[in-house]
């Protein structure tokens, strides 16, 4: 019974993301779906894409929140349009909470649409929002056995960023660890090990995400 | 549809928690149900309770992880009886299955039993497992923002224990922004201020965890 409804559940999520990824790919926009654990550091890595990326590229952000502002407001510094989702205690975004809130944008104006899920390393992946790709946010403070741990955002993932390098010299992560558990899951996949505070990685990542957005062209 | 579902499943995971609850009342144990985000510290928690009460006390533990037994491994080292649950991709424990494992136990000769639920900071909270209480841990590199952010699981907390408090100075965690914010949403809630490496907060911790079980004789 339950099973049945998580899977009626599930198709009608399946068939709004077909119609959103259809519309973003007429539009032109590439649409990330960035997921993680509360606090690896989501809000801060669309804070340094837009100091970077803000000027050569046009970004719209949908934030997606369980109860609060907190992450727009930091990014309200960017003359950017911003959509905040209230989950209201909803563990995840759905493709229909972002297919009513497309309205509020011009996507033909768009390069990037940027969603931030709610923090969660689990239910999220689970909910084609019709992106063009997931990206995977990990910090190093969560300890290296995440990937092993939480695979199926790992599974899907077209890159995974590891945040938060300037701490491993304070815990027991190990690089090798997790790069290896990494691998078993999904072989081949970009990692950009980054320090949002030092910037090591962001080259690399700024590099990368632009020849995504202009393969679209 | 889905909203009377979901009560469906709310109510049916009440009742059975109620029976649990009841369980374990008749056999004076005491169940933490231990969330957090992934990585915050539960595994670790339970490594320095279980060296530290292992002798005075008897502790039993669940488990709860979607696809590995990683934590259960760690656990091993002690002499105490451990289940893992794996929830094949679920994001939360729920009464039934700890129900279901409950006759692995012998509850007359357990004075704790801790379960460590699914790292996640969100959906666990909805679901009571008939615990004598939930302790909320969340870790200082996760932001100081999380009880605003993720205001359920901080406002059915007994007690909140803030682990890696050794890693502040490297981060932007604010401790009165952290505090303030948990007071609003849940007053006068002991918090423990932890570091598992150094050894901060933990005597305060045992002592406070080793006054709830002896109030149950």
């Amino acid at each position: 019974m339950e099973i049945k409804i998580m899977k009626n559940i599930l198709d009608r999520n399946q068939n709004k993301a077909d119609e959103v990824r259809s519309l973003m790919s007429t539009s032109n926009v590439l649409m990330v779906n960035i997921i993680s654990s509360p606090g690896a550091g989501k809000t801060t890595l669309l804070e340094r894409t837009c100091e970077e990326l803000g000027s050569k590229f046009r970004i719209g952000v949908i934030e997606g929140d369980i109860t609060t502002d907190r992450d727009a407001r930091r990014l309200k510094k960017f003359d950017i349009p911003i959509v905040v989702i209230n989950t209201e205690g909803g563990c995840h975004l759905d493709s229909h909470s972002i297919s009513k809130v497309l309205d509020l944008f011009d996507l033909d104006a768009l390069d990037f649409l940027f969603v931030e899920n709610v923090g969660n390393l689990i239910c999220p992946s689970q909910f084609d929002l019709g992106e063009t790709f997931k990206l995977a946010v990990v910090s190093t403070t969560e300890g290296d056995d995440k990937p092993a741990k939480y695979p199926m955002l790992f599974r899907e993932a077209k890159a995974v960023l590891l945040n938060k390098i300037d701490l491993i010299p304070y815990t027991n992560f190990n690089l090798e660890n997790f790069r290896s558990d990494l691998r078993h899951i999904n072989a081949g996949v970009p990692i950009f090990e980054t320090s949002f505070t030092r910037g090591d990685g962001l080259e690399s990542w700024f590099k990368w995400i632009t020849r995504q957005v202009t393969a679209l062209r």
